[in-house]
């Protein structure tokens, strides 16, 4: 079975040293973290991921989800996992006090959900889509719908999904055609049918609050006519008992490549019962003010699953011997040398190790910017934050999971044929994690989002913010013999990065579609020189802690090699990704339909 | 289901135009080759596989291989299948016609293949891996093993398999256990236990032979101790009629990510009776001696499932509609675009199309380099083309499967959410292709054959004669006005691989390791500057076609729209990989153990 060992030292560093989160003292809350809380409530995520969640992941995979008679069981071993989950109070962890909750920011929730992911991402998406379902209602319900549904989904004693996609219309929601009809007393009959539901029926808990999208009648056509509904798949009474069984239930389970521990359903709703969550037409609006959170929490399962398979290649590649190292043995008292003395298996293993931890540090950052937004006592600050969050939304979800499936790939890989059987976990990681691409926006759509939205909205505001910053770090470390490799990687990525913004910007006034064509490579291109900040902070940070004496000197060396690593590996492929951008967008536009 | 259209022109055009197989006069056999003769071959393997493998694969994916009272049992339809597959002679096509084989060539049976393995890769394997059973002992047998298996191998009545992984040994077979007893009359007693092994036992054929490598009493250590022999599933009478069950069966089938049809074997031999291939100690000489051939094999599967799923993906982006133009609205008579409006997905599939269209006229060369290596009445040349094969066999084995793989990933992220359920298709061809990249040596092994052996041996010679023939076609068409956009693309390429190899050069004396370190940047260097020369023919060809008046314009000029767009986006890549070849590679051999 794959081991995890939680990345706790990981997490101090980047809370306590780089993020300097205790020192955050003008956010709301802040002042009641402090490292023992944080270590704790880490250290226990840790235990009961590791010794809970970890031993079912194989098991539910293999035995999957099945449909009886309209009801979905779950995989065995997560029910009782769930009861757990619930009863140790691990679902409350960034929920409002109000309603339950620990009131704790998303800089703690997300390394959370970073070890739920990588020891059980399947298990994961059940608590997951509960989070999305309580924001939706936090941020946008009436009062009564708060109480009605919020303590019990703070709690996890009841789950909640997001129910957007129809066979149809996926990207595009304006295509949807689900119908809300007035049934009195502000409620309505919801009819239609959903896919790809993730968690959309169960064992787990004993109701499941549905957010559901769907048009009134008098919807004016596109996504301006979208309202977004709490459907429960029980009824509940005033006294906040269950009723009778709302009319719905899920019609079939999809069979997927992966994420087989997770119900993905299709959803029929015949006239089911249901209230708005927020205005009547602005459901899209609804559902997009938590799309900064939602998504970096499929980012985070990219870094997640990405980090549990390089821990297990790792330890392949230490124990399995085979072969020489070119340059004479190595260890001569064995048969053959350990993989690790071969070049390609530590470039694989570098290559992973260092987007790992660049990504881990990376979310950190995004996850502080949400917490700006909700907590930042000066609102201007709290508007940057925003606008920050949100230009690296695509690149936290887009470009990391992207580069976290090549990782898992790459992790399959170092195992040889042994990465291909399932015996081994490996080829488990690798099948989970593609859907990460794919949902909450395809990672094209994250790159349109970010060339075709974000950079080019408010005049490019956020970004010219960014650049500020990646340049002040570049002068007050000008002067530092010793971070001169760091910030000249960082200056050559922040190079091509800004003459490929200028190549969009002026694509954007000639000829739109010449933006879509480079948007992907865009978003890798951006997604690189934002770890190759991270990865100057970083060595920054060791290299200050390495001077100031730390006897963990070990650890900080480790991140100035892994930070020399990134910039002659990864700030290799920059240029190339420029270039690309520059040469290929007008071929990409221009080929002819009946050419393909 | 998933449809397929035979890329009958493209053969056509490489055939005929590009490699002109039908002027090869010098080529043994080729005299016999015409047009005629070629299209009806290619079009009745065409007929076959799409009429009769392309339905089986989703269900044999889904129903897989089951392992009954020792017996494995194929998935429905595969029996059937195969006894036609038998009895319509597609398994002799370029087998030696004196045992009943009929005589054609690589660069026909190539294609063959990719049709085969684009419907069905697992079942193909079952031929697959009969073929590689046949030329061992075709080239290396004794007149009477010949006799004994080669007309049973080439009608395909009998199977083959290749029997060389042990579970601590894979890649390095010095650390081989099997042994090999004498047993009297030039008989060996086999006993040990191999994993991985591909069509190990099934019910397709009356006998199996399995070629197994193994160790005799008086055997030197390591490899140069190991020994091939031919282990029958059932003994063969002295009339060739089948005699009693040998002592050898399947212990289990292993659970694997993909290929789910094909029965991947734990073979237990137990004093098996078999007989030597080739001299004792020399198994792997004869193993790899049909290596080139072997990995040419792997590579086609690549490019074969690497195109179906193009193909689909093709269709799919055009029938899906979701979403609008960035530039405005292309088709206002529906409810929204198609998805091949969309920069991105064009770039996907322009992606896929000019990998898979440039690798069929590479695979087509380095198929036409095997062919003449056999038949040509020139020694000199032979011996020449031997050095080709052997320098692009990592290339059309590493760099296609790594690529097909990625390509296979772009198809399936065309379908959004349905790619990731098992219904369309796509998602299969991912987990499927996914094997290519390791068995046949691992790709990584590819690489480092590359850079270790192919690149450095007998003073780069090889090299000096493909950089010869890049060279002469640069001075051919350097005056050429319409050539230049495919020339500058080439030139750029071969550029940056000549400064990597010198840097290799250069590494192998300083320390070897770094040589290790940077072979799979450089394999993809060398890859994409072969596609680039393949697809600089292919425009000088085209250009030829046009300019005398052809009457299908429409194919060229597409063919040069295809190239312009591999120049302009895969030629971009090579100065990144150049760069992160002599950047990283340091960083990665120096990288202490104690830090990763």
């Amino acid at each position: 079975m794959p081991i995890y060992q939680a990345p706790l030292r990981d997490y101090q560093f980047i809370l306590s040293e780089l993020l300097n989160v205790y020192q955050q003292t003008d956010l709301r809350g802040f002042d009641e973290l402090d490292a023992d809380l944080t270590d704790a409530i880490l250290q226990g995520v840790a235990d009961f991921t590791t010794d809970i969640m970890l031993p079912l992941n194989a098991s539910g995979d293999l035995e999957g989800c099945k449909l009886v008679d309209g009801k979905v069981i779950t995989p065995s071993g997560f029910k009782q996992a769930y009861k757990q989950y619930v009863e140790d109070g691990w679902a409350t962890l960034t929920c409002d006090p109000e309603f339950g909750g620990q009131g704790l920011p998303e800089v703690i929730g997300t390394f959370a959900t970073e070890m739920k992911t990588a020891t059980n991402m399947a298990f994961a998406m059940y608590p997951g889509l509960t989070h999305g379902a309580y924001s939706a209602i936090h941020v946008h319900g009436s009062d009564a719908l708060k109480q009605k549904y919020l303590a019990k989904l703070v709690s996890g004693e009841w789950t909640g999904t997001m129910n957007l996609t129809e066979s149809h219309a996926g990207t595009d929601l304006a295509l949807l055609r689900t119908k809300a009809v007035p049934a009195g007393d502000e409620l309505f009959a919801i009819s239609g049918e959903k896919i790809f539901i993730s968690s959309g029926d169960h064992d787990l808990a004993e109701n499941i609050i549905h957010l559901v999208l769907a048009r009134l009648p008098d919807a004016p056509e596109g996504v301006k006519g979208i309202s977004l509904f709490a459907v429960p798949k029980f009824l509940v009474n005033a006294d906040g008992s269950l009723g009778e069984a709302n009319t719905l239930s899920a019609t079939g389970l999809e069979h997927k490549m992966g994420i087989h521990g997770n119900s993905t359903c299709v959803m029929h709703f015949d006239g089911a019962i249901g209230e708005l969550v927020g205005a009547a037409h602005q459901g899209l609006k609804a559902m997009f003010t938590m799309m900064n959170q939602a998504r970096l929490g499929v980012g985070i399962q990219g870094l997640g699953v990405s980090d549990i398979a390089y821990q297990n290649a790792l330890v392949y590649a230490k124990d399995r011997i085979q072969g020489r190292a070119l340059s004479g043995v190595k260890q001569p008292e064995k048969a053959a040398d350990s993989l690790l003395v071969h070049g390609d298996i530590r470039r694989m293993l570098l290559s992973q190790k260092s987007f790992n931890e660049g990504t881990r540090a990376l979310m950190g950052q995004q996850a502080l910017w949400l917490d700006q937004v909700e907590r930042h006592a000066d609102p201007e600050k709290a508007k940057q934050a925003n606008a920050l969050a949100a230009l690296f939304t695509p690149i936290v979800k887009g470009f990391v999971t992207d580069q976290g499936f090549k990782a898992c790939v790459d992790a399959q890989q170092v195992y040889g044929g042994h990465g291909y059987i399932n015996e081994w976990g490996m080829e488990q990681y690798v099948r989970d994690i593609r859907i990460a691409m794919i949902y909450e926006g395809t990672n094209g759509v994250q790159a349109l989002d970010l060339v075709g939205r974000k950079l080019l909205s408010d005049k490019g505001a956020a970004l010219t913010v960014w650049s500020g910053m990646v340049k002040q770090l570049i002068q007050e470390n000008a002067s530092n013999e010793a971070m001169k490799p760091y910030i000249a990687g960082l200056m050559d990525a922040a190079g091509d990065l800004e003459k490929a913004t200028g190549f969009i910007v002026q694509s954007a006034s000639k000829n739109p579609d010449l933006i879509g064509a480079a948007s992907m490579p865009y978003m890798q291109l951006f997604g690189i020189t934002a770890l190759a900040w991270m990865w100057t902070r970083v060595a920054a940070t060791s290299l200050a802690a390495l001077e100031a004496g730390t006897e963990e000197a070990e650890f900080y060396q480790a991140k100035l090699n892994t930070a020399k690593f990134f910039m002659s590996y990864w700030g290799s492929q920059t240029r190339s990704l420029r270039k690309q951008i520059e040469s290929s967008s007008a071929d990409i536009v221009d080929f002819a339909e009946a050419d393909f």
